[in-house]
């Protein structure tokens, strides 16, 4: 197994940008990644992209080449990776074991989204193919439909977490207000949040992700490669994993622990040879509020049924002893679907080099990022740490 | 590197049947594959699926999960690849990287697609998604014109073939007739060709490839784990090589010569040991007769403008010295899209393995599948030998 280090990265600000095309988001932020690697584009071994709803939302799929040409590399082969959310995940994932069996030296990994074009209807209708469409849709379940059914699951396994659900969205805000790359930068609080328009019980609107349009890219490299250090602290991904489960929630034995954040975390901690307690911050996906409060007890950061306790008692916080979506999350940084698994990664590494500005945390040697796509049928776990 | 070996193969008929779900067709497909390699199930490393237009034609995408919980394999972690027509070729690629690479030792690839249920205006659209929709479709632009410019391109810089490609049409009807999973298994003539409806200058009717519904599946494996050969002789896939390009046709240098068939024929020969006269047969991406033509000139079968020539003269029918399409191809086995590059593969396989019935051919011990994505901006070749 080879190391595989992080050698560059770019993203585009989030947010909503109709009149930017996937050419433009794609120019700017793969072009920033392959700059600050200060590498010769002609050493990129494969390039891979992940993208969900390009061809539902835009009319294009066969993005693979489309990014190749955009960013004047076509002589590398790229493709197309898709596991719904967690597709920028799945590319990342792709690239990471790419470098670490040896089957390239340097690889270019992205993802993109271009969204509020659309109208809610439309989105809401493309973002739908990432449940069982036989099975589920045809129910008129839509994901704030299927995820409060989850919240409300949980509630009664283990008890009404509805005020920490805010205290997520609150905190996730918060983090957001700091982040000049965030869609939405203003601070909220709980009151706000339990008074919102209702979605789907339990959820209101600030329980829920966003619709964003944005790409992020890195550009990752094996070790002999990186004669010049283009950051003040090198950043290796010592673990990554992939984890499944059944497509349809109805398939499971469990709706309030999902596999596959289990199975794609204990894959990336034994490759790392981490435990959840070494993890100084993770980026956790938070689509919905009850959903990061599951992630973090599925990651082992808090027991199974405490995780709205640890948002309670302040610990997901920057100042916290697990900050979680120092970001700002897929709540306020931003939900660009394909690209949310590396604009993850990117907070991770801008945390570990000391780069993060205002919400910079004191402690940031290893890192976390989580990406999960459908109801939790696609998770990919990363872990970063800083030499 | 390690040894790749074809375990388990599997296929549903090729055809229209609308009232058939992608449920039902991936656990035809792949429930075969996998009970033909005789695997414990437990023992599948990773899955990966090929789909192009999931999104668009049936709503679903995230098909992963949806393959893993529909075969029962829901501790396999699985995702879905996408270049256009090429996803199934990808998806091959990408699980022969898995194992020769040691990253798993057996691995479940297939494609599927649904395709009939819809109207010819919504196939069209998506299928326009596999070229660059900012820059190309804007314009108007459909598949059969662009690959019509290719032709008429072709007739300038080479001359006019247009009675080869009604040949080309003719021999895969020829080979469908003898397939029974064959799409449309009756044999037509030149005259057939030459008077059908036009579709776009110089294309008729019979000069397009079909609308298929259909899964094809795979199951690969190391060699140390094939402790029982499942078939009368063992197939290994000694060269996989995936090319690229842009992904706009007025990207290029060439508009007659597709680079990223060339540059996955260049690594698949390389790995192999093997050069272009080696091969005995050749499934061989045909969405246009005219692009049967062309890849037989890049892959090195022929000369640069003799293509149309070696059809003619009878070289690629099953009796020729270069058997081309022998399953009746895209145009006559059909074309369902994200599964057609397995669909090629299982049809090497067959011939390799002497169960082809009445299509099989004397001289069959090295084969080669060519899948094309969109106007060649992506490119996989694969080359496999029975022992």
């Amino acid at each position: 197994m080879r190391d595989v280090f992080v050698a560059g990265i770019g993203e585009t600000p989030m947010g909503r940008y109709p009149e930017r095309g996937l050419h433009a988001m794609i120019e700017e932020a793969g072009s920033q990644a392959i700059r600050e690697a200060g590498i010769d584009p002609a050493r990129i071994g494969a390039a891979y992209i992940g993208n969900f709803a390009g061809q539902s939302l835009t009319g294009q799929a066969h993005l693979g080449p489309l990014m190749a040409e955009t960013l004047g590399i076509t002589d590398v082969p790229a493709l197309r990776v898709e596991g719904a959310c967690a597709s920028g995940g799945l590319a990342l994932f792709q690239a990471v074991q790419a470098i670490r069996h040896g089957i390239h030296d340097v690889v270019l990994v992205g993802g993109v989204e271009k969204m509020t074009h659309q109208t809610t209807a439309v989105v809401t209708e493309a973002l739908t193919s990432a449940m069982d469409v036989e099975f589920e849709a045809q129910s008129g379940l839509t994901f704030p439909g299927i995820f409060a059914m989850v919240a409300n699951r949980y509630f009664h396994e283990h008890r009404n977490v509805r005020r920490e659900m805010a205290q997520v969205a609150v905190q996730s805000h918060d983090n957001a207000a700091l982040n000049p790359h965030a869609q939405l930068r203003k601070r909220i609080d709980v009151d706000k949040v339990l008074s919102a328009p209702a979605i789907a019980d339990p959820f209101g609107l600030y329980d829920c992700s966003l619709v964003t349009d944005g790409a992020a890219f890195m550009v990752l490299t094996a070790d002999s490669l990186l004669d010049a250090p283009s950051a003040p602290r090198r950043i290796r991904i010592t673990g990554s994993g992939h984890g499944g489960d059944s497509l349809t929630l109805h398939g499971r034995q469990s709706q309030t622990s999902f596999k596959a954040t289990r199975q794609a975390a204990a894959a990336a901690y034994g490759q790392a040879g981490r435990s959840a307690a070494d993890i100084d911050l993770a980026e956790v996906h938070d689509c919905f509020t009850i959903t990061q409060i599951i992630n973090t007890e599925d990651l082992g950061f808090f027991e199974a049924g405490r995780g709205g306790d640890a948002v309670a008692e302040g610990r997901t916080t920057r100042e916290g002893d697990k900050p979680v979506n120092t970001s700002g999350g897929l709540k306020a940084k931003g939900h660009p679907v394909g690209a949310t698994g590396i604009s993850q990664a990117i907070e991770i590494v801008t945390q570990l080099r000391g780069q993060a500005g205002e919400r910079q945390i004191a402690q940031a040697d290893i890192g976390l990022t989580h990406n999960l796509g459908g109801t939790a049928g696609t998770c990919v776990v990363n872990i970063f740490e800083g030499e």
